[in-house]
């Protein structure tokens, strides 16, 4: 969607999953990757993680210069657009999930519309393992998705970067009727749009990627592969003593 | 097994799991919060963790001047002690598998004997699940046990903190004639042995536990019931502003 753009990416596999980290964690974390990434002189700041966007983006976007993008308020919009009657379901993380961060972030969009939320804690762990598809994965979803499979639901938000990775399954439990909301590139749609308003889309033809990590784990080649297919970028895994990860970058 | 020792127990709850994560990244973990208890002047120090054992367990033994007792060693020696034949299962994260540990200690104590490891990533997430006898935990655990079912292995070494939640199942799976370790367990009577030895063990009748958090995660008293039963002990969440956790306490 932005083919010109260099993107920064940072992905703190050093402390993650996020999922069900509290507010306060998930927060200082957020805020000592934008000190990273600002520091790099970037123009604007996604925060491509459901959990950090449904905890820590308004503290960001008070405290940052540059804009900061999140997930939520995207997929928020593109779900009450495709839900006529304004029955919107959600999935994500616990912390997504009980932050109600999706359900304000509808009825700002869409007053009175009715949102069933349901956390899936073994989606992102299942989705790692390649278990896409899997009887187990399946038996799993079944049971996360009981209820909102039995209410009229229109839309429903994968409320968590993993998940696109289970659309196929997904989409079968939850039939032709339910229009499944990528929050990932509802946001890369959203920030689009935001660079383009403000005249800050780059001219560049090659743009020139760097990706980041904390750590590098065992399983990192195996997940990014089924995340982006047989294509790698290079990584640079940021060591403490390169980076002010601990200088207190507090909202 | 101890009822007269205090335990200053930490939970690194801001950064678990460590699993899947690097050596680096698990070592420097493991020397933060052992610098941590140490300034709190503890006797000796358990590496509860099977993959912070697996990576961190020599350095920490090398740097500190307590006894640092590991969970590795203790499980070995337990197996070969069930294992007349010498044939031994071992399940565990990524990083207990994948840094051959536990056949590294096996070989010292029964060279020769034969080890088969099977690493099980989905059990702790579906522990922390609470789906201890889910049929979908039936279908993983059958799968990632195929090979060790397969084998005429005498004994299953249960090498992380969550699978001896799992043992009824793992037991039915396993079939009798394989005798399940705990590896806790094994530390734990280890570290008595230990503190009997130096003339160490605590004269106080009421021990006074202290356990610390690095965060409080959304799950967690869900959880520590699952471990502990209905008896929850009181937490303190460990800020990082209170502690010298990034003095870079490294090996």
């Amino acid at each position: 969607m932005l083919p010109r753009e260099t993107v920064l990416y940072f992905g703190d596999t050093a402390r993650v999953p996020y999922g069900a980290k509290s507010k306060e964690t998930v927060t200082r974390f957020s805020f000592e990757i934008a000190t990273f990434l600002v520091r790099q002189d970037v123009k604007c700041l996604l925060v491509a993680c459901n959990t950090a966007s449904s905890y820590a983006l308004e503290p960001l976007q008070r405290q940052l210069d540059i804009p900061v993008v999140g997930v939520i308020e995207p997929a928020a919009q593109a779900a009450v657009a495709a839900s006529p009657h304004g029955r919107i379901g959600v999935i994500g993380t616990l912390g997504t999930v009980g932050s109600a961060a999706y359900p304000h972030a509808i009825d700002r969009v869409a007053p009175g519309a009715h949102v069933i939320s349901h956390a899936c804690p073994l989606f992102v762990p299942l989705a790692e393992e390649g278990m896409l598809d899997h009887p187990a994965t399946r038996l799993i979803a079944e049971e996360y998705l009981r209820e909102l499979r039995a209410s009229p639901i229109e839309s429903l938000i994968l409320g968590c970067t993993h998940y696109p990775l289970l659309a196929p399954l997904l989409h079968e439990l939850m039939g032709p009727a339910v229009t499944l909301i990528d929050s990932g590139a509802e946001a890369a749609r959203s920030l689009a749009t935001l660079l383009e308003h403000r005249g800050q889309l780059a001219a560049h033809a090659r743009p020139e990627h760097r990706f980041f990590l904390s750590d590098e784990p065992r399983n990192f080649k195996r997940i990014a592969q089924t995340f982006l297919g047989g294509e790698l970028p290079p990584v640079h895994v940021v060591d403490q003593t390169d980076v002010p990860w601990f200088e207190r970058a507090h909202p």
